[in-house]
């Protein structure tokens, strides 16, 4: 068998044929397969049979086999289980019975049982297999290492596998790692880093038994094989909506001290959805059979996922949930867990193919259906001008259009793709997908089947089959990189986190639930469509809510102070802004803001660019009103969160947006460099009297106002418009315009936000004109208006 | 009556008050309506009674009006056709029969038919007034001429009131004009500009009856009173699409002398349908009861639509049409029109609420059914977790749902507004409109009528009656201005222009259309969704199609060159222009592209535009090979080109946009502000040894090529990169990168493209090494590539 080895996989990929079998003819090769846990309920259930059907698929094209089930029992408890298992084999429907027998026979004098326990055991078992290769003239072409053990024994197994029982120079090693890996990205990289100091990246084979279903295995080679009609259609600009559903009807009861830990995003999102997404969303290769390129897209896939927050989700509980916790692991009578059998998730991928598609990732417990499917619903872009009553079904492209990879289950209890007739007639392989016979009545996704070109498996197999194939054909794609595993868990972990502590929507399960669980999207933002009455009454315990407070209008150090809660602030502060820019628009043809940077304003240019349709944006010009020494592409670069969260969603013409130059002659803010001078510069051209139309400042703890610091002179007066400054906090560089410039604006808004603010708040009110002491009480406008913008925390405290 | 003048409409809308019969209760002021064209088909089935219905609802208000009917005929007949007019009046239903007869019977007293032909007809006709007014004791408070007449006369009529027939200077005159309104641009302005000669904005009252539609004239009102609900959904965010829509089952048989020089678009899209737009459209004023505000908003709306494209159109002709022009036109056997009677037009609106929305405009005769409507069709947000049968009708998120202003006819055969009950239960005024029935088994807009909030209003109400008494109250936002119907035509004629040799598609009219008119979009491109055979069949004069050739690879000047038809052209180079990106990034991080202006390239950037969807933009630096010393925001700066079909739709980052700083200091290209240096160290700073990836180049009909031209010796050698020259075409001065900064790169592309630049293409082939003559011929990189792009028209003539 030859192979190739996947190393530095997401580099260039040099792939590197390892020694095998067919290379050296005159001694045939062997391959020993030890299932680690091979009396327990997965290898009962799936691997056994998985790997006879491999010996099926490979007993003729003359590989040698050898099969060790390995446990921690005694050898004799242990051979008994197996024997029973082996018995239990089948093989496919089409094979004579007389042949089976036979192939079982053999498989059966192939297998055997042995206790694997330390590492003696390992060097045994190692020895053993050199000594048996030898003995029938045969080379040892590998060794796979199935682990169908509970996490916490990886390593040591691992250690063992590296210390005892590699093969020798000539054989390759394969070791096969089932999931849960990791519960969070921290314990996901720490485990990775102990696995990678005893294997190789190329030779672990990290299992999600979804890329093993066979429609899952279908999606990239279906997306190849109708390029010709996909490549129009498998972008933003046709696909409405992707859907990632897997709904069981099943609860978690016996399983609650593994689910209690664990979730339903852990157990099933961050694994199997996560992979489908990427499969759907990822480029396409150009050669698609080629794993390192698969693996190499599917991770530049989650390279542009946008990060989720916590309103990316909505979460729900069955309600008897808790109950079973509370009897499975003895918890008290008032134990109430958190832990979400439900949720829904909406992911945006940010690039220029997905950007704007909603993937909707759904999974629960206890819903009314067991079905599993990715569902690519397509716009209608279509005006079909008859009236309705004359369209025709399957053929009206007014009617829905959409790709469903039906996984399993539902209403047709079948793995099936199925392609809307009004879309196209789709290409899959005629030896192993046939088309599914008709089912009058049954309707899927709106659609009757009819609508549908509707192919299911030839032959169904169940994923382990698969996987185990693809482990022995060294089929990498179908498994999950270290990489790609950190990345899944970069993209998961920080929603997990914002979500620990949020109280799940209860729902009594099945077909009850009703629309308890319905939800819906508004931009990235998901929430449940019904409101609940009882989640809107604030406990007793609970802050008072936005609505009970009226803004304030008030004076603050002789100027007008408005105070609300922040979404409020931000909202008004938004609407006098783009008060301002109309009318300097109608005024003088242009609006000249200036921005500060930092955290506060970061939710004001979210809200600028979501809302507020009719923004002058194209006469106006955005200024910054400082800058840290940086380059502008830095992440601490002010520049770049105006970039980030307003530039790229709102159309300002490239010449009306002018960065500080802190960055000139590869240099940071060099004062022979001039920056300061050249912005000065340009706002004297292109500023009429150098008065702005609006400048937004915000207040440092310190005092400080725009780069303006207490302990730094710079630009508190006299004539330099704009000026280079030191900051005590790091980069210590900064550029800032100056206080007189500030000063000669037509309006200034100082915003204040959050509890920290509340003492320097306090202080700045009673303090007179001291800019050198604190530079934010020199801020007091010629002739313009100064106004004050502090949420309650600030200002109330 | 008081009433606001309306002037300069458009600016800060001064009003003011007209002196009125209000004002001075002593003597109690008269209107006098002239009605011009009293005995025409119009007059006689609908504005006789509109004048009727406002004698109705305002005599009781202390006014006292005269009506004079007027036309070209002899006072006999004209008395004769009139009586037969006025005895056929009716009043409301809810009229008892005996005050009808008695107002009715005013009515006819206060109503004469006159001859009004000559200039003495018009000055006896204002003699008659304003003697019959003293006589009366009453005080003249204004005159409505109404012209239901062919354009031609306008302008006639319009000098002779202005001359002749104008009232007093305390009483006021308002001119009514019905449509057409001139056929493009250039004669509608011709017209406004003759009918403002003699008019005043304020006087004109320009009708489209569509504005009079009792729910076309509920939209705005509509809009505002359901603010609420509607702020978060009327946007880009929410709306799928806006659908306005005009069916007819008529034809033209009878009307083919008009339709012939009109057709759809300027029978129905241009006014009625575009009205109805912008009503949709438009930024709702906070006072929509300002008719100031309401005409500014609309104006707005006009500037954001985005310019019509050849491709923004569907157009079609029932097949019937060409013989019933030849009949009624005594058109030769062998006469075919290519008049439209069909259309389906797909706008889009650049703002920041509407950027992405289709708006769906739609028209035609001899179609299925009568029936006119905008429907407002949201976006599914919303994912329902139950499986489809559990869904319940009017209540799940997940079945449409939709706004729709039903207009008239179809199968509701009413007026009505319709709200999904899925989306928020309307307010409407409740004193003017009414729940409609239920009509079980009625199906609209795939939902059953119950499932929509559905008003009717109280009383029907035609449209001329409306408007009439709009005329009257002085709501001149029922009314097309003049600005409003330039706007209009600035919009359409274009399209027009480029529609005008169109062979329209041909159907066989009514249900027999079948699925031929269905059209639908792919970006702001318009087809027919099905293709019908004969049309892709080129005639025996059509020029051959581009997948008759093959994409010739050859060598010009020794280097590779490829041609092909430019769509393919262009193609083929955004596809080696993304190669060479994805290349450069995966090697250096970065790609520095340096893009020519010009019109070729235009094709060029919106194909990289609209679908590169794994271009790395995010990496790549975009240069430019030379400027016109215009501001960077003049149309005719190459950045500007950039900006708009490059720049705008692609996530490059501001600090990676590097336009020319051709304007520096409030001059341009003045030597001493060094300009060219500072692109220079630009360069030299962040593009690694001056070599670009990639250059792209065009050449000139004299052979000049970046801005290096034969004429000025400039940058055609020696050490500086970049270089100020001159041009002999305006604008002459320029910025451009020098010859041997151009050579340096690793890649130079130069597209030629058109018959034009035949001449040259053929010269240059054979000239050597001649830059001082011919510059394109300098280009010869040092060490990296040169490829030529000339596209068939080019190289072969």
């Amino acid at each position: 068998m030859k192979c190739p080895g996947v190393w530095k996989m997401l580099m260039a990929a040099v792939c590197v044929a390892l020694l095998s079998g067919l290379q050296a003819q005159d001694h045939p090769g062997q391959v020993s397969i030890i299932l680690l846990g091979a009396t327990g309920d997965l290898a009962r259930k799936y691997l056994w049979q998985g790997l006879f059907h491999l010996y099926l698929e490979e007993v003729g094209k003359g590989h040698h086999f050898r099969f060790h089930g390995t446990a921690l029992t005694s050898t004799e408890q242990g051979q008994e289980a197996i024997a029973k298992v082996l018995e239990s084999l089948s093989c496919p429907g089409d094979m004579a019975s007389g042949h089976c027998a036979e192939l079982k026979a053999q498989f059966q004098q192939l297998s055997e049982y042995r206790r694997l326990k330390t590492p003696e055991d390992y060097l045994a078992l190692s020895k053993d297999i050199e000594a048996q290769v030898e003995h029938e003239g045969l080379r040892e072409t590998g060794r796979i290492f199935y682990l169908s053990v509970p996490p916490f024994s990886y390593v040591d197994i691992a250690r063992n596998i590296n210390s005892s029982c590699r093969p020798g120079p000539s054989a390759w090693l394969r070791v096969v790692l089932e999931k849960p890996f990791g519960h969070d990205l921290h314990s996901a990289q720490q485990l990775a880093a102990e696995l990678g100091s005893f294997f190789r990246e190329e030779e672990m084979y990290r299992v999600d038994h979804y890329l093993g279903k066979q429609v899952v295995a279908q999606i990239l080679p279906f997306r190849d094989q109708n390029r010709a009609a996909l490549d129009g259609l498998w972008n933003r600009h046709h696909v409405e909506r992707v859907e990632i559903v897997m709904k069981e009807t099943l609860d978690a009861e016996g399983r609650t001290s593994f689910y209690e830990e664990y979730g339903v995003i852990r157990d099933v999102l961050q694994n199997h959805l996560t992979e489908v997404l990427t499969l759907v969303a990822m480029e396409l290769p150009v050669n698609t059979s080629s794993p390192e390129a698969v693996l190499q897209h599917k991770l530049q896939a989650f390279q542009a996922l946008r990060g989720l927050q916590r309103h990316s989700a909505v979460l729900g509980q069955y309600q008897a949930y808790s109950g079973q916790v509370r009897r499975e692991l003895q918890k008290p009578d008032n134990f109430h867990s958190l832990t979400p059998t439900f949720a829904g998730i909406l992911v945006h991928i940010d690039n220029l193919r997905w950007e704007g598609v909603p993937f909707i990732l759904m999974s629960g417990k206890a819903l009314d259906e067991r079905v599993s499917y990715v569902r690519i619903l397509f716009k209608n872009q279509a005006f079909c001008v008859q009236s309705e009553k004359h369209w025709v079904a399957a053929q009206s492209r007014c009617l829905p259009r959409q790709i469903i990879f039906y996984i399993g289950h539902g209403e047709l209890d079948s793995p099936a793709v199925l392609v809307s007739r009004n879309l196209f007639r789709p290409t899959l392989p005629s030896a192993s997908w046939k088309e599914v016979e008709g089912q009058p009545g049954l309707r899927l996704f709106g659609l009757p089947l009819s609508d549908y070109y509707a192919y299911s498996p030839v032959r169904e197999q169940d994923a382990y089959s698969l996987l185990i194939s693809h482990i022995f054909h060294c089929r990498k794609d179908s498994f999950v990189t270290t990489e790609n595993l950190l990345a899944s868990w970069v993209f998961w972990t920080p929603l997990l986190d914002s979500l620990a502590h949020e109280v799940p929507r209860f729902y009594p399960g099945g077909a009850e639930n009703g629309q308890l669980l319905d939800f819906e999207f508004s931009g990235s933002h998901l929430s449940f469509s019904q409101l609940l009455p009882e989640q809107l009454v604030p406990g007793p315990d609970s802050a008072p809510l936005p609505s009970d407070f009226q803004v304030l209008t008030a004076k603050y150090r002789d100027s007008p102070l408005i105070s609300a809660w922040p979404e409020e602030l931000i909202a008004r502060l938004a609407g006098d802004i783009e008060a301002a820019a109309v009318r300097a628009v109608r005024r003088f043809g242009e609006f000249h803001l200036a921005l500060s940077g930092g955290s506060s304003p970061v939710a004001l240019f979210q809200q600028l660019a979501a809302g507020h349709y009719s923004f002058p944006w194209a006469h106006t010009h955005l200024w910054l009103v400082d800058e840290r020494c940086v380059p502008l592409w830095d992440p601490e670069s002010n520049f770049q969160g105006l970039q980030t969260h307003l530039l790229q969603h709102v159309r300002v013409p490239h010449y009306n947006v002018h960065p500080m130059p802190v960055h000139r002659r590869q240099r940071l803010c060099a004062e022979e460099d001039q920056g300061a001078q050249a912005y000065a510069e340009e706002i004297s051209a292109l500023v009429t009297n150098g008065s702005f139309d609006l400048v937004l400042l915000g207040m440092g703890t310190d005092g400080h106002t725009a780069s303006l610091f207490p302990q730094s002179p710079a630009g508190l007066d006299g004539e330099q418009l704009v000026v280079l400054t030191t900051s005590p906090s790091s980069p210590h560089q900064r550029m800032s315009l100056s206080l007189p410039l500030i000063n000669r604006a037509r309006k200034v808004a100082v915003l204040v936000m959050g509890r920290m603010k509340r003492e320097i708040a306090m202080l700045v009110s009673r303090v007179g004109h001291e800019p050198k002491k604190w530079p934010i009480s020199g801020v007091l406008p010629d002739s313009g208006q100064l106004v004050w913008y502090m949420d309650y925390d600030a200002f109330l405290g």
